[in-house]
C-alpha cells in the first residue's frame, strides 16, 4: 500500500468502524439472533473501500471526514446486505466469504435473507441521520443511496447478472457492472462530496470519479478472479466477468481507462486535497487480492 | 363498509394507486423482469389500509392528504416487500396471496429475493423525496419508516416469528406481533402525523393510535386465520397466533381493548377531523378477510 493511502487509511478506519459500531443494535438485543448475525456480516475483515472513499471525496471537496462518517457507514452497511443475499444459496450460492461460512451457514438460510433486510433498513436509517450542511437536506443522502441501491442500481445489476450467465456481450456485461458494482461507488463519492458541502458541478465530478472507479475494480476483480472454467470446488455460481469479452491484456488496458478517466475527474479539485484518492485508485488497480 | 369509510377509501384510494404508479420504474425499464415482478407484487389488490391510514392522520391533525401520498406509498412498498421476502420457501413458503402463485413462484426465489430488495429500496426513496412541513426535514420521514422496518421492528418480528413457532407465552406473542404487525401501523401513522404538520404531542397521539390498531388488527387476523390445526394443505407454515395463549373470546374482548385505547389516542384531535380513522378502527375489528 502507498505511504499517502496508508496513512489515510490508519487515520480513518478507525472511525468507519466506530461509526458502524454505534449504528448497530448490540448483540444483546432481542432479537439476539439477528443482531449477531448483522454483526457478524459486518465486522468480517472487510477492506472498508467504499466507506474510505466516501470520506476522501469529504476532505477532497473541503469538508471534515469526520462530517461523512454517518453516510459512510450507511454504504458500507448497504454493501455488506448485496454481500449477505448475493451468497444465498437461490443467488450465487456461496457458502464462504472472506475464509469464513457464509451468513446463512451461520445462522440459516431464513434469519440471511432476514439480516440482509434489516442491514438494509439500518443504511437507509444511518443515511437519514446525516447532518447535512446547507444547501442539502438528509433526503440528499437518503436518494443518493437509495437510487444506487434499487432495481436501477445494485439490485438491477444483480437480476441481469442471474439472468445472463456467462454473457459474453461486452454491452451485457458493462450494463451488469455499472450497475452491480459502479453504482455503489458512485454513491459513496456522491455521499461524500454532498457531506462536505460541495456544489452540484463537484458533485457531478466525485460521481463520475466514483463510477470510473467501480468499473476499474470490477475488470481487476475480474481479472483476480479468473481461473479454469467451474473454479474451484464449492466457490458457487460463475459470475459475470468482462473476460468473456475481452483478453486478460484488453481487460488490463480497459481498467487502465476508466482510472485515467476517474483520475481526470479529479482535476475540479484541488491538487493538495486528493492525494487520498489518487492513492486509492492506485491500490484498486495494483491490489493483488 | 362503513359509509364514512366507503367515501374516504374512494376519494383517496386512487390517489394512493397513483403515487404507487408514478415511483414505480414501468415494466419495460431494464431489467424488464425485475420491474415487471414488482409491478406484479404491488398490484395484486391489496386494501391499502396502511396508506389509507396514513393519508387519514394527515387529515386528522389538519394537513392535506395530498401531503402524505409519498409517504403513504412508501408504507405500502416496504409492506409488499416483506410480504415477498414472507412468502419464500426459507420463510413461509407460501404459493399463493390474495388467490394469485406468489412472486417466487412466477419469477423464481432469486428473483423474488431481488424484488422485494428493490422493493424496499424505493420505499426509502420515495420516504425521502417527501416535501416535508415547516420544522420536520425528510430525513425525519425516513428515519420513521426505517425504524418501523429495521431489527428492532418489522423484521425483529419475523426473525422472533421463525425462532418460536407455535408459542404459547403471551408476552414472546405480543412482542412479535408488536413488531411485525404494529410496527409499521405506528409508522404509517406516524408518517402520516408529520406529514400534516403535527407538532411532538399529536405524532406521539398518532404513534399510539397507530401502534393499538395494529396490534388489534392482528388479533382479529388471528381470529380470521383459526383452522384447525396444520391449516388447509398448501397455506404455508403456521404462523404465531395470540389463539394459542388465549380463547376467541378472551381474543375478541383484547382486540376491542385495543380499539378503545385507538380511539383514545384520537381524542387529542377536533372530532370533525378524526371520522375516516374511526370507521377504518371499526372496519379493523368487523372484517371478515
Amino acid at each position: 500500500m502507498q505511504p499517502d493511502l496508508e496513512v489515510f487509511v490508519q487515520t480513518h478506519r478507525p472511525a468507519v468502524e466506530r461509526a458502524l459500531d454505534e449504528v448497530l443494535p448490540a448483540e444483546d438485543v432481542a432479537p439476539a439472533v439477528l443482531h449477531r448475525a448483522m454483526r457478524y456480516a459486518v465486522f468480517s475483515g472487510g477492506k472498508r473501500l467504499r466507506p474510505l472513499l466516501c470520506l476522501a471525496m469529504c476532505e477532497a471537496v473541503g469538508g471534515a471526514a469526520a462530517a461523512a462518517c454517518r453516510p459512510a457507514a450507511a454504504v458500507e452497511l448497504l454493501h455488506t446486505y448485496t454481500l449477505v443475499h448475493d451468497d444465498l444459496p437461490c443467488m450465487d450460492d456461496d457458502e464462504e466469504r472472506r475464509g469464513r461460512p457464509t451468513v446463512h451457514v451461520v445462522f440459516g438460510e431464513a434469519n440471511a435473507v432476514l439480516a440482509g433486510d434489516a442491514l438494509q433498513a439500518l443504511a437507509f436509517e444511518a443515511a437519514a441521520g446525516t447532518v447535512a450542511p446547507a444547501g442539502r437536506s438528509a433526503g440528499d443522502f437518503v436518494r443518493e443511496l437509495a437510487v444506487a441501491a434499487g432495481s436501477r442500481g445494485v439490485v438491477g445489476g444483480q437480476v441481469e447478472d442471474l439472468a445472463a450467465p456467462g454473457t459474453t456481450d461486452l454491452a451485457a456485461i458493462r450494463f451488469i457492472h455499472r450497475r452491480k458494482t459502479a453504482a455503489l461507488f458512485r454513491a459513496a463519492t456522491g455521499l461524500g462530496a454532498l457531506a462536505g458541502g460541495a456544489p452540484d458541478d463537484a458533485l457531478a465530478a466525485a460521481h463520475r470519479f466514483g463510477d470510473a472507479l467501480g468499473m476499474a475494480f470490477q475488470i481487476v476483480d475480474d481479472l483476480l478472479d479468473d481461473e479454469p472454467p467451474g473454479g474451484p470446488p464449492g466457490a458457487g455460481r460463475r459470475e459475470t466477468t468482462c473476460l468473456a469479452a475481452m483478453t486478460p491484456d484488453e481487460a488490463r488496458a480497459a481498467a487502465g481507462d476508466y482510472v485515467a478517466e476517474a483520475r481526470q475527474a479529479l482535476s475540479r479539485f484541488a491538487a493538495d486535497r486528493v492525494r487520498p484518492l489518487t492513492a486509492i485508485s492506485e491500490f484498486v488497480t495494483q491490489r493483488r487480492h
